[in-house]
């Protein structure tokens, strides 16, 4: 597994990581035990509060803890993390200890409870900004209020959701910077 | 431009092209109008009915048009539009006539009113399914009523936005579907 050495990440400025769509790792925390879920059903909300919008099934053993922590950290995983992806969402925290299953390293956060997963490219360390959307569709609102993300590579290999066991690799970088209005990048 | 033969799919398996995050084009009309926008800000809410929850800033001249008419189609353009949905991204629907503009073609959709942009790989039919999200996030709620979506290639190559002007291109397909517990793909 790779060592990112990282840094602190302007908050307003995760869109860069997420709107790319890749498959984010879910880390929470609660009652002195942690948990892991894979999830790909997210969604920038705004910049600045720097908002994050998730759908997480209520079936899945993360979302109480969640709901009751209302703190989570979002972490982007790289393409050599993908076994460790695959066996995060096909099997239930409620059995299994994720972090010592998948030896995934649990670090502490600087905000919230929950821990950050030390193996991952980016950890973005959030707080419930709004839940009245859990009822209906089980959609959190999250406030990222901190981010960590690695000096290197600029761009990750990230892993892209399919459907059907199929993902998708995230190839390669094309600027095309000078075709923007300034307001539009 | 490509020429996508296509079909019926079903709109409950949306999210195999939704969920690996490209960049779409939202189409709307409106009083005898058509309008054209892209768009990165939108998640998968639920398989059946077809949930997709899509944040559009108020500032786009599209925001009204969709709000009014409670309809639109999201469409799925491929790395061949590139040069369009940046242009598309940078000038307003109050000014210019984007499908003129650009060069697209506005077929009619089967079961809204909004068009469909005849040269993009898949189109959504989306009706308003819950606009309660509006006032606070700009957070619209759709149903996909009708989904229409290439016959080849299976996965389109398609653009991700990273900000900045710089696009992520999709790249390989991997199948780990044998690693997957049947409920879980």
């Amino acid at each position: 597994m790779k060592q990112y050495k990282k840094h602190d990440f302007p908050v307003h400025e995760v869109r860069r990581f997420l709107e790319p769509g890749p498959i984010v790792l879910i880390s929470s925390a609660w009652q002195g035990k942690a948990n892991i879920m894979a999830m790909g059903w997210y969604t920038v909300l705004e910049f600045s509060p720097s908002l994050i919008g998730c759908m997480i099934t209520s079936a899945n053993h993360s979302y109480e803890m969640i709901r009751k922590s209302k703190e989570c950290v979002i972490n982007i995983p790289t393409v050599d993390l993908m076994e460790q992806v695959i066996g995060i969402g096909n099997c239930s925290g409620e059995k299994t200890d994720k972090f010592a299953a998948f030896d995934l390293t649990a670090r502490k956060a600087t905000k919230v409870s929950a821990p950050i997963i030390k193996e991952c490219y980016a950890n973005f360390e959030c707080r419930l900004a709004d839940g009245h959307m859990l009822e209906k569709y089980n959609f959190f609102i999250f406030e990222v209020v901190k981010a960590h993300v690695a000096i290197s590579p600029k761009y990750p290999q990230t892993m892209h959701y399919r459907g059907d066991g199929v993902f998708m690799l995230s190839g390669k970088n094309v600027s095309r910077r000078s075709k923007f209005t300034p307001e539009k990048l």
